[in-house]
């Protein structure tokens, strides 16, 4: 089935989910745009999840993606963090905080029976997973609802695994994408490929539809990733200055800068490698560094620093994801962006 | 002007030089098909040079490049070679080798005024470098021939410089490219994009037509990239396996077998990042070794034990230079290659 049927969209656009930059304006917006707006869940609470649905449905009845993470938590242990906290005292000393009274909640919780019941009553015609698929109960559920499932695959043997899994659509997410990689069979960062290598080459592996990610912000790059097979693009950076768009006016001052020229991909503000715009804390401790806690546990001791630094217009401590290409960070609306982005796609 | 006038070429393929895996007869068979044939000088003796040049003049009128690296050679440094060594010594145990014994010869020359002596003869259409440009005067003699240059950018900065410094037209190098990456403003390898990413903006940022190169492998490949802004494409890997290729029979079975979705960029085995597939030495000793004596000095203590392990049908000490894209690897000749990937591409 092609795509656009499957997810009942006009557009072969759709809205990726970026946590902490937006919520469901953007969503709405897309979706009544004619692409699929996409609610990013993993840095929600139950409270706020409820009310981002409630809004969705409440202002438009086209299709909708929810997106969710699905790593498994680790155990928090005190040699891991203290070691972690050792290592960024010179910054809490320069900003004059204490390294050992910072919060300790996990900012992203992964998809779970508690969260499916919240979600279940607002029947999701879209949702999506990052870092593989949740168990086999929760994706039968989910499925259950009639949601069309998809999830983000980084090399072609995770195309593979998704489409045996159950995944009704694979995502293809090259390298040049911004926030964290959806990789979860390998955690070696050499198997990651560009779009233009991962692409074709998951098209040829699975049968199921392919969505192309990663460097896409352009309708010649749209336009491109459909000539390599893709049947849909997901798009992400290029919404990130969009007026429904959240991003902190930082984090939109970054991204217009010089400083988006130089992304990378970093394991310090999660624990999971993620591309952001480089800064201070990438370059003093190295883009990966071994010290740092398992994901999602890294990010609890950088909070401080960043909410002090933030404060003071200094972005050394803020993630500011962003993927490799920035040609379409235009300041205009959701729906001016998607259409711009299918300008020459042609309809069905 | 249109870079397939510029180039006097028919199709927008240009065939990669690739050093070790080809010589003339490549590069005859893409001229003589319509593309642009190269011939990778870099590790030819002047003598093999003039017969090289030669054989290309006498098969062929139509345009064809010759390939140049331009790195400054380095001082070769006692201290430096012996701590690779000292690193390298299990191996040359495993194998009953002498690691004090072998050659110390630099396989790789840069292009100088020697060099430009034996190729001025024989007027080369096109001249393409890596690693930047050569000293200006060598610049200036090279297009006093009527030579048209080109040089690889892997960011947007290398790009502008590559422009503003006489390049008549920049290759977009993206992540994807298997064998040595291009980059010569920086060595931090973050600063890599993928092609969907780097094409576009290299695009938008020079006024010089764009080459792309990176993960080309299929008609549908050099579509998307022409989509993307390019005016012509370079293809390596798809090359390896043609009958006029030299590639060995173990570095064919290599990229034939399942081993070649895993490539990596390594510095082990020429001192500079190269895009090949994994093998044991970059497992054992991580893909960027510090001890490996700059480029082009650290293959010199590989080739025995290259030399050894390969008559013993192993892979280990090989440089298997591939890109991420094996899709287009066919087992035809290069005419045929190159016929099949400019299918679909509109005649000028």
């Amino acid at each position: 089935m092609n795509i656009r049927e499957l997810l009942g969209i006009e557009l072969p656009i759709i809205q990726a989910p970026m946590a902490g930059v937006q919520g469901s304006a953007l969503a709405i917006a897309v979706s009544e745009a004619g692409g699929l707006g996409s609610l990013p869940c993993a840095m929600l609470s139950v409270e706020t999840l409820a009310q981002e649905l409630t809004a969705i449905r409440k202002s438009t009845h086209k299709p909708f993606n929810v997106n969710f993470f699905c790593h498994t938590p680790p155990e928090a242990c005190v040699a891991v963090e203290s070691s972690w906290r050792r290592l960024l005292t010179p910054y809490f000393d320069e900003f004059g905080l204490d390294p050992n009274n910072t919060s300790n909640s996990a900012s992203r919780a992964p998809f779970s029976h508690e969260i499916a019941d919240i979600v279940e009553e607002f029947r999701p015609p879209v949702v999506s997973f990052h870092f593989g698929l949740p168990s086999q109960d929760l994706l039968e559920r989910v499925k259950g609802w009639g949601a069309t499932v998809l999830s983000s695959a980084t090399t072609i043997d995770e195309a593979i695994w998704l489409e045996r899994h159950g995944a009704d659509a694979v995502i293809a997410q090259g390298l040049e994408a911004g926030g964290h990689r959806g990789m979860f069979l390998s955690n070696d960062l050499s198997t990651q490929l560009g779009s233009f290598a991962l692409l074709p080459q998951i098209v040829q592996a699975v049968k199921i539809p392919v969505i192309a990610a990663g460097g896409i912000a352009s309708p010649t790059g749209v336009a491109a990733a459909l000539a390599l097979g893709a049947q849909a693009v997901q798009v992400g950076t290029a919404y990130l200055l969009t007026d429904e768009a959240t991003t902190s006016p930082l984090h939109r001052k970054a991204i217009k800068s010089e400083a988006s020229r130089h992304t990378a991909l970093t394991n310090l503000f999660s624990g999971r490698p993620a591309r952001g715009i480089v800064n201070r804390l990438m370059l003093d401790l190295g883009l990966i560094n071994e010290l740092a806690p398992p994901f999602p546990l890294a990010s609890a001791a950088i909070a401080p620093l960043r909410s002090a630094a933030e404060s003071r217009e200094d972005f050394s401590f803020s993630p500011l994801w962003c993927g490799q290409n920035t040609l379409g960070c235009l300041e205009i609306s959701a729906a001016e962006l998607t259409g711009w982005l299918s300008n020459g796609v042609s309809s069905q």
